[in-house]
């Protein structure tokens, strides 16, 4: 997608074809700045730190961060323990250790003269897939939002964190939709829940919204349910980090209270991510998914701009009380009125997740 | 209740006899401002700047502030204006309208030279009562809590906003039964939402709960429902602006999603109130409950303290991007396990509300 008129995706290769470019997505949305990784280290570091994020992008920062490991050693056993460092880097994603089982798959039965140039091309193909699977994860979503069109007013679509391009290699998973019905020339209109600790939709749904030319509106998290309540929300969008075999949702904390309202009210709630995120190995996801629990800090400060342009973290909580900061819920699959994948959508449930991905039988 | 060691009330008299005395709120958890309120307007700046807030004490606070405005005109022309300008500073609670009317129902038959010294005989009435209450809410939501004690553990109560001795003139409405149980030494502990926009759980409640001493963790508005999920929550009491003769319960925004998860995880919800916040006139709360739209500032502008201990104001919205700032959302009666008042413990529905106030049948 684009920024001021310029295309960009949020992973990249620099001009020397080996080093590794990103957006610093801790410093969006006051500042654009590139990061270039150049080592294992440092791309551990970029996953960890969320200077990317996202779980679709967090699988091909990883795959590319195993090509950096093996420029310095290709050797079986550095590439083995590399990949088990970069899969550590977060819990909660199944794309990461998605990405790099397929980097190993491909790489233990390449010799190690041959494993960079392999690994860079297996990487570009992961980055690839996942931006065509998230344009076609936009085609099918764009269905929902046409049939929501309603004369004279815009589809009010509700989303969560960040599942936009930002999130992904380009397009997004839950903005895609969005993007495609924009692009379509339909009137719509994003209340963009801010996401508290991280701010992740505040700060980056809005920015990339924003530069896009998308209608949106930021909320407190505290809100959506009372715009459900009064018919304001037409349909809720969000991504996941992880779907369990039987449809069972975690993404950003918060996403399960919006479900829950959505339910009470009678509004359609989709989850949209390509079948990378799906982990079929899980049939609870409530239960199995491991939730990460972040870093008080995230609560007890917060980071913005002053008045005169500095950027600054301060202290948002009475000083001796301590936080606590899961950074991901589950969503259960009743609450899900359905899922949208880059195959098509279907029901958030194991009969409808195999309909679509028979191979998985 | 305490600050340091000194019991302090929410609202009171200066040494004059007449100058209205308020904590800033607005100040807190940051510093320990006391304001000394001299004339109407003052006294409708802090209410609507909201350096006094709370349903309860925004009516104490009125009150008083009629006091004020009849030192200066103590004609019937001028106090039905003055009190029409004092409930016009907030538009949700009903205590501003129901103190109000009470001091205009006792002067309107007192001569204008007496008018003055009988207004703050009500007005004190009214906070002394108003404290009362609240002990007694506390004493009947106590065995709820001593309901949920279980050997080696403590009970877990999750609160949103501030309904503490803050809000009221003393005690609290949801803390007070928190404050009770703490005093009779039940191993307690709250999680205190921090309540986006305006953080009042991080900034007053986590305060006042620390101060008197209280186990507690501050979590993000989105993390209850994940608790809840994971058995982490015995008990939620909320406090309220506005009740309906039939239960429902206007409450800070976000209130209602918490409501929606106590009931998917079978914890019980308790809206704790006097009953000066019951609108009798009103049955349909989600209808006809006036919900006040705040500045989008409360959004995107967030206040805290830097690392060189200054307060600061910074931007925490991607710069161009829009808010919207309803304060409010009503949760319906069907999601309420009950509420606690200060004549005892009742269903929340007309027939429970009659019940403890048969003469409002």
């Amino acid at each position: 997608m684009k920024i001021d008129g310029i295309a960009y995706r949020s992973v990249w290769l620099g001009d020397d074809g080996w080093s590794v470019h990103i957006l610093d997505q801790t410093k969006l949305p006051w500042s654009v700045d590139i990061l270039r990784l150049t080592t294992r280290d440092e791309a551990a570091h970029a996953i960890k730190s969320m200077q990317t994020r996202g779980a679709p992008l967090i699988g091909a920062v990883a795959a590319y961060g195993l090509c950096l490991a093996l420029r310095a050693d290709a050797s079986t056993e550095a590439m083995e323990r590399d990949a088990g460092l970069l899969n550590a880097t977060r819990p909660t994603a199944v794309n990461l250790a998605w990405a790099l089982d397929r980097m190993l798959t491909r790489l233990r039965n390449t010799p190690a003269a041959d494993r960079v140039a392999t690994a860079y091309a297996e990487a570009a193909s992961i980055a690839d897939e996942d931006a065509a699977q998230n344009e076609a994860i936009g085609r099918h979503g764009l269905r929902l939002i046409e049939a929501a069109v309603r004369p004279g007013r815009p589809v009010n679509v509700l989303t969560h964190c960040n599942a936009g391009w930002l999130a992904t290699v380009d397009w997004g998973t839950a903005l895609a939709p969005i993007y495609t019905a924009f692009n379509a020339g339909i009137d719509i209109h994003v209340w963009v829940d801010e996401t508290r600790p991280r701010n992740q939709g505040a700060a980056l749904t809005a920015w990339e919204l924003g530069k896009h030319g998308v209608p949106h509106t930021v909320i407190a998290d505290n809100a959506g349910g009372h715009f459900m309540q009064h018919g304001m929300v037409d349909l809720v969008i969000v991504g996941a980090d992880r779907v369990s075999r039987t449809g069972d949702a975690a993404n950003k904390i918060g996403t399960y209270l919006k479900a829950l309202a959505a339910r009470d009210n009678d509004v359609p709630f989709w989850v949209a991510m390509p079948s990378t995120t799906i982990d079929w190995t899980l049939t609870d996801g409530v239960r199995d998914i491991p939730i990460e629990e972040r870093s008080a800090a995230e609560v007890t400060d917060m980071t913005g701009r002053l008045a005169d342009g500095t950027i600054a973290t301060m202290r948002v909580v009475s000083a001796d009380s301590p936080a606590a900061n899961p950074a991901f819920d589950v969503t259960p699959a009743r609450l899900v009125t359905g899922l949208i994948t880059e195959r098509g959508r279907c029901s958030a449930s194991e009969a409808g997740l195999l309909g679509l991905f028979p191979e998985r039988r």
